[in-house]
């Protein structure tokens, strides 16, 4: 799902006359549209604005709930395609809040013409993921428009998850002293799309990091309760994720760039092509807050999963100043450096 | 949400390279793909399948689950928008399994470019169909597409309702001799559609009959415990429901023309283009079977309601016979004719 208006964002009126691109980022602008024209409509509680999945009880039982479409061009591409995609992403998107994923709808929207071949790949695909992370689609739904109308087929799946009491993770809870941990190497997704969609000849092809990450979170919650804050670096790249944890909590994050790892695949892709890996999403890669003295054993449970093997404690969380960037990095020529939200668009249809 | 794999459907081999408009029809060729390529590969439980809604139980709880997108054009409609389609069509969509409403979530494809002042009245059209109907959107999601990518806006909702202990209401649940309740005018929403899209300008302008049927539904409920299917008679009309629900339950269906209600317009509109109101969909017409016993009871109920001031029973439910159409319709002028499922497609993107 998309987050939210969060206190203290910072963005002007919503100017705009028409809808741009950058309003789908998971940046600034799309920030501003929640804020500005979702959420005083149509949204509840503030609080499930901030996380990956909205939070309803029933009859006692806490559920996840979160939903996503998926518009990513080129439709299929290395190391997954949109079924894949549309299966892990929603599943991370249920674990971001500690939901242990039950069950998924399924909605396409497909293209007069498209060919038949290709949906198969696509739903034998979703089957497999669907697999993979222990969840069923339980129902679905098929509008077939014009040809010209729409782009060959996008996919909406929303989500079911069941959260088990005791479990607290929001947004809002990072507080100063807490670590920052990700499960691994960011930016490849973004420019495994890229790379894919400009037919860009690396001499390494470059591979999407989509995965369902259910069970490295469930792993992680078995070995500690002060895991404070998850988050899936999709849209908007690890850079937007921190930002949002950081408004919502109101603290500070220093992150230390020799901490972070990219492939060098992907490091050499971002830097022809100008492209910030902080800003380039991640399909595969979670964000976690953790109180300092768990850290080292929430690390070592991380790593013991596959899903989690190259996991490092990146960064710290600090006390929010006046006037100071929220998020910043120390680079490794040893200055430090804005680390802001995405503006504006850098790679639409990146899922 | 789409139905699904009818035991005994006797469609052919999916012999189709490319996707179709008759693909998201609502009728014959949109439950051969579902029975061949979604059913097979993604669906769970057949039960599920025959529904509008899933079911799922939860510690106990059981929910009901539907999801569907909607990319009705034109966007804005005499008697309503996408706006409100969206949150109806799923509202109704849980009520069909005698689900009560509890939250949907909202996700959105926008075209670069989308006027936003059109997103801000399809926003604000939502917000009120769901102070109607009770439910709040706990979540949602944004993306854009460039320019010629998407056609202006399609939204998906997909619901969460509870279905209360004792509720038993499924396609399958026909038996001969009960009765078929139908809760006012058919073909409504389609010709509404139909005379935006052309342009057509009739003498008296005809409106769709988009409205939420979860409290006419719990009236029924009420009134009666033998009420024994539901179904919403959107895509591919009237007689596509009702031979879904002669399909799945193994029975013939027989109905009476002089008891079905049609607007005179909508009535002229259909004849001067040639379509047949059966085929017509609806947005706020349920097809309701009920035991004969109960059927004046459950009658009574629906027409103390105002989504079922025009309540009638429209025929019976009858023995299947081997070789004969499963539904049949006696006509005003005395013969029987056979009521098909829509072949093909009638008006693309009517929802």
């Amino acid at each position: 799902m998309q987050r939210a208006p969060v206190k203290g964002s910072r963005s002007g009126a919503m100017s705009h006359k028409k809808v741009l691109l950058g309003h789908g980022s998971g940046g600034k602008l799309m920030h501003e549209l929640i804020e500005q024209i979702f959420a005083p409509e149509l949204l509840g509680s503030c609080r499930t604005q901030l996380n990956d999945s909205a939070l309803m009880e029933i009859n006692g039982s806490r559920l996840a709930v979160t939903t996503d479409s998926y518009v990513v061009d080129p439709l299929f591409f290395p190391g997954g395609d949109i079924g894949k995609l549309a299966v892990n992403g929603t599943v991370n998107d249920l674990s971001m809040v500690g939901g242990r994923p039950l069950a998924l709808t399924a909605a396409f929207i497909l293209e007069e013409g498209f060919p038949m071949e290709d949906l198969l790949k696509i739903v034998a695909s979703m089957k497999e993921a669907c697999e993979m992370a222990g969840v069923n689609i339980i129902t679905g739904d098929t509008k077939v428009v014009n040809r010209g109308k729409c782009d060959k087929s996008f996919i909406n799946t929303t989500g079911v998850g069941i959260v088990e009491p005791g479990v607290d993770i929001s947004a809002d809870r990072a507080r100063p002293g807490d670590l920052v941990l990700v499960n691994g190497d960011i930016a490849a997704h973004g420019m495994a799309i890229l790379s894919a969609r400009q037919e860009l000849d690396f001499e390494v092809p470059i591979y999407s990091d989509t995965q369902p990450l259910h069970l490295l979170v469930a792993d992680m919650l078995s070995a500690s309760e002060q895991i404070h804050c998850l988050r899936d670096a999709t849209r908007g790249g690890l850079a937007s994720a921190l930002n949002e944890l950081a408004i919502a909590s109101a603290v500070g994050i220093r992150i230390y760039e020799d901490q972070l790892a990219i492939q060098d695949e992907v490091k050499g892709c971002c830097e022809i092509l100008g492209l910030d890996p902080l800003h380039v999403a991640n399909e595969g890669k979670l964000l976690s807050i953790v109180a300092a003295e768990d850290a080292p054993t929430v690390l070592a449970a991380m790593r013991a999963n596959t899903a989690g093997r190259q996991a490092s404690i990146i960064g710290e969380v600090v006390e929010a100043q006046a006037q100071r960037p929220l998020v910043v990095m120390k680079t490794t020529v040893g200055g430090w450096r804005i680390v802001d939200m995405l503006a504006g668009e850098q790679l639409p249809r990146i899922c």
